[in-house]
């Protein structure tokens, strides 16, 4: 299953160029914050880590945390710290899921293992991990920083869940709706969660948490209902699902929820059925977005009007 | 290149059966902390990691914090804390290590990889080395968190450094006793050397940070020669290093000091030399280790001198 990671929706207007600039300097400082050290050599996994983010991206989540910062009244300096830290956290997730995925290319250059190698790449999502730590711990509010790093680790031990459960679910079959989704909201959902949490636990707005993760679980699925229909052809021809009707052990690599509804003989058309499933996921993510106070959760909201128009594309 | 993994050396004093197994049930409480959230199924990396945490090891890196850490004045429960950190991220990195190396076996044991397969063995470090930014984030002093994490990046990042040169050095040759120091002080030296490290910034004992690292970096180094010494006829075999004298392309794949030295004609016997460096490095780090504030490298120092007495027996 893909990630999060090229969401072609985010609202430009919540991200300026100079912004943009201004958060990549912040994770290079952090990222260069311990090569000042040791050996004045190069470390491979610093210069891979380095060419990663300067691969771009569209910093969704550098969005997320900017925003509900903002909203929260924050200080801007502890913002765009907890931006840095949720984008770092994301790239090494990045990283590895490559590797995982032996995926060869991301935004359209060589991902980490296929130009630097697996050992490298395992290096540079670990360096990286590290940073996105580092990065927290440069907050000003030292007393919400357990907090802070519960959270932080919670919702990387649930991206991991999501990835095990990929891992797991390629290796057995048949997969459901349900674990579908729950792939979907643990692998992707959780750092998409964490930049509007991080921002709710500075601003001690604990009753608003439930309400993001759920607004960025259900963004999460629709997202990847989004996905799959667009990979849907590609998807079919590596992934021959078995219909469930020939009661046949399914074999299938791919994780895409049209070839999930086209081996239930009950669902008619799977493409307008995933479609609708979609946009109910849109619509509970959307009111959930507009619970969030102070309009901390705007900048979802729109990335949700934005997925909706796309998904209502799709015939 | 090994890691400081094997030690057989670790003073038995220093931790007793109930404060090992008080110690593991910390690291499972902290491990587990994230597995309570979302779905109740089992992660495959949260069994991977409980079982890499089940096959023992000895503890050395928590020896070392818990020895420095009660010397140094710190409050039992923080002082716990800090070797359960130590102890998290050193195992993080022997999972992601084993896999780099295709070590099949650790502790006795089947390893990580050789088990669950390369994806979970990524997840597995990935969740212990958050497990262990999770841990040090639970001390009681907040106010030290800031240099803390600084602390533990900038010594996740030298161990980084460590591996990439030694991936980066089986790539290229010929390797010279200065490169093989550097790894060994970078990729042990820098997770041993962080469990004093940690406790002196917590009791705020900032002037002793530089000979703690120096006491860690002469003992790496001293024990990855006895580990050299020990291993020489079968990396040898693994390892035909050709002779620097007949000016042709070395061509190794094992970092064996022994096999450096007998690539230089002007060394008449390469283990007498390994062993002369080895006592040498043994002797700074002991007198490193005396230089600490009320006796926190005591621990250390104990491990010097059976480790002087192990390279003594060789001929």
């Amino acid at each position: 299953m893909k990630t999060l990671n090229d969401l072609h929706i985010v609202s430009k207007s919540h991200l300026t160029h100079e912004s943009i600039a201004a958060l990549d300097r912040q994770m290079l400082e952090i990222l260069l914050y311990s090569d000042s050290f040791d050996s004045p050599a190069p470390c491979l996994a610093v210069t891979a880590a380095k060419y990663h983010l300067s691969t771009g991206g569209q910093r969704i989540r550098a969005v997320l945390a900017l925003h509900a910062g903002k909203c929260l009244g924050l200080p801007p300096k502890d913002t765009h710290t907890l931006a840095a830290a949720c984008e770092l956290l994301h790239n090494a997730s990045l990283i590895h899921d490559d590797l995982h995925d032996r995926d060869t290319h991301r935004r359209g250059q060589p991902s980490i293992w296929y130009k630097f190698g697996d050992e490298v790449a395992i290096c540079a999502g670990d360096l990286l991990l590290s940073a996105s730590y580092l990065a927290l711990s440069q907050l000003a509010d030292v007393a919400s920083m357990p907090k802070l790093f519960a959270l932080m680790h919670t919702r990387i031990a649930s991206a991991i869940r999501g990835q095990c459960a990929d891992i797991n679910r390629s290796k057995h079959g048949p997969i459901t709706i349900d674990d579908f989704k729950n792939i979907a909201l643990t692998k992707s959902g959780a750092l998409l969660s964490l930049p509007t949490e991080l921002a709710l636990v500075a601003a001690k707005q604990y009753p608003s948490l439930v309400r993001a993760r759920e607004a960025a679980a259900a963004f999460a699925i629709a997202y990847q209902i989004h996905d799959d229909l667009v990979d849907v052809e590609a998807d079919a021809s590596r992934n021959p699902i078995k219909s469930l009707a020939t009661h046949q052990t399914a074999n299938h690599t791919v994780c895409n929820i049209v070839l999930i509804l086209q081996a239930d003989p009950h669902c008619v058309d799977a493409r307008v059925e995933a479609k609708k499933i979609g946009l109910q996921h849109l619509s509970l993510a959307a009111s959930a977005c507009t619970d969030l106070p102070l309009h901390s959760g705007d900048a979802l909201h729109a990335m949700c009007l934005q997925l909706h128009d796309e998904l209502e594309c799709f015939e």
